[in-house]
């Protein structure tokens, strides 16, 4: 089964995300399409970023994933994709599809080459810049790539073509801008939030091997000590580990966000039982 | 064509929703997968199973119908699946179920067995508690059994698995405490709004059984004399049965909640023509 | 493949779009169905008009389109069918179709006869009545003819069943009132903003044709000198043709609607840079 994943900024409000379907089935008439969202904040390419991350380790090995969340489209930045683990991404080169390629990558023990700003595309990770026009829509629109260029093409990986025809490889990818955990001590790391969901948790750019499960977790005006397993009853923060793999803090039954009173970009700190230092720079 | 319909309270902002159906993608690739809405409000599990119930005979025979709202996600309330008249429901022992199931009932002219609290789970309602791990995907994130656990079964089941292998049968469900009307005297009925649509349409849990054409109703400062057939023109509030099979009170072209300035839980008041006694126990 | 795209004003906080789609997949089950929108504002007959005629091109030959914007379900007003250049639309027989179907004749170089308030329904242009209620859901509720009576009649035409067989042949359909651009003088061309989207971009009813590259275009306060290729960088407003083949005005990275303070129905003035008069009356 071709299958495409597909996130945006586009909404639902206008007929962007139909169209885009539309074409790709026009390109392939057994492919399937799972929306992974489109309600990203316009242009946001960090949040756009962290959702494909999310979301990608539950996709089948073969989904191509199209991408679209691009300030840029029409101007001189590369339409890229990039194949690592059995996935392909497409979608512009602007930082969007490197968290979910780090992503694939730790789910399959690979280690990626990141360099000041970009990510090396060596084997395994291998990626092109989109240049051949016939695997296009014509006429192109200058405005809608995703319609034009980045839809047939990710229509077209799933039927079956390679994507070494697409364009000449490129050697490397510009990397996201994503918040880094500082450790500000040997028992302290600071992070922030990076994401707030419809039920008001918070998540963090915490991940789960930073975060024993004695921690204490300090946001806003509430500590909370220890991980739960879940959100559970009672109406207190609690602090677990998302399905997203990353630190989250949650009011059960409630909406933390709204009673914490956070928002993305706000600051966590996690105090560690232990003063062995951790491993920052792996934090993903 | 293995068919699941998809509620939840996930809302399209997050990838959950897409998550879920990547998941039953790679259980069943030839699966086609429905939307009935993701807009639940977070954890509201009584306006989820109004929805369920609305929607639930638009679908075919055959049809496995995944519902997910979910408060108690990892604690100690059951996995589910449930069979009737042709059609498995998947998801959390919460009552979440159990209005569609009565709908079922009484589009097949079942009698289901009510007890205080709960529904018995005797033929032709077969019920399971999902305890067979090995139809789960793995490993269960203890938030988000949606993905991990209801989805999988879900796709399971539409692929052919059956119910009983998924777990032990279950004597009885949790039932929801869904608002039923209350008879004040022999001509009068008190109801309430059940929901609010979109176009600000105000449903009751008056079924059509229990309205005569020539009630009349009253809500906020409306009094409205007789049924019409349909939304029409007009700028009045008119009564009508809505597709749903419930007594609606509708502004044609306008809207009625924010006309009329009520919303859900508001009381409505239905004066019969005649005092024949009706039987409210069967409202449903 | 069986193609059908989908565009409401039902939102998706109900059931109706999922119940819809239930019904058409119970009538044809290798049925895809692509969501242009369902988000048309509630009985905006115009915007959901504009939103399908900026879609339809994006869509191959053999669609069929299911389009419902309909206050006047249940009444009088027609449901039709109506077929163009390999493409079916069905609906209610109020305006929606129209902006599509004459979209259509553009692309494929068809004259269409328009008359005042009427649509003349001639070769190729075929539109029918929908009467034969063999091809309905039964029973048919007065308030949800999409569930009932256009859903199944779009599935059964994509699966192969003639428009002819559906009921008899119209003369002529009942067109939209939508904005015509006015030419007040030789150089001066007034239009309005007809669409707002996602991203705050500005579409008027000015086609392609009528906007030369070095046009000056006054909107709100702003004053813009000359087309862009796209949305390209900085942060003044600028003007484009866009995907749906308009003028729009657009702030790169920003939001053009909430930075200029303007909203559908505002006035927008293209100066030519030549005297030479245009044919407005073919604008579309």
């Amino acid at each position: 089964m071709p299958l495409v994943s597909f996130l945006s900024d586009f909404g639902l409000r206008d007929s962007y995300v139909g169209q885009v379907k539309a074409v790709m089935l026009t390109a392939c008439d057994s492919l399937v399409v799972v929306d992974i969202t489109h309600d990203v904040p316009a242009q946001d390419v960090v949040e756009g970023a962290f959702q494909l991350m999310s979301a990608i380790g539950s996709f089948p090995r073969g989904t191509v994933h199209l991408a679209v969340v691009d300030p840029g489209v029409g101007t001189e930045r590369k339409g890229i994709a990039a194949r690592l683990a059995g996935h392909t991404l497409v979608g512009p080169d602007n930082g969007l599809l490197t968290l979910a390629l780090r992503r694939l990558a730790d789910l399959h023990d690979v280690v990626l080459d990141e360099q000041h700003g970009y990510l090396a595309a060596a084997p395994p990770l291998v990626a092109v810049e989109l240049t051949v026009e016939q695997f296009w829509r014509q006429p192109v629109a200058p405005t809608f790539h995703a319609r034009d260029i980045f839809g047939p093409v990710a229509a077209r990986l799933a039927s079956g073509v390679q994507l070494e025809v697409l364009g000449p490889l490129l050697a490397r990818l510009t990397n996201l801008p994503f918040p880094t955990p500082i450790q500000t001590s040997e028992r302290t790391l600071v992070g922030q939030i990076v994401h707030v969901d419809r039920f008001g948790n918070l998540t963090s750019n915490l991940p789960a091997s930073l975060v024993p499960a004695q921690a204490i977790v300090r946001v806003g005006e509430a500590t909370i000590a220890g991980l739960q397993p879940t959100y559970g009853h009672g109406h207190e923060p609690v602090a677990l580990i998302g399905s997203a793999g990353y630190l989250e803090v949650a009011v059960p039954g409630g909406d933390a966000a709204r009673q914490l009173g956070l928002q993305r970009g706000d600051e966590l700190v996690v105090e560690l039982a232990t003063s062995k230092p951790v491993a920052v720079r792996n934090w993903r």
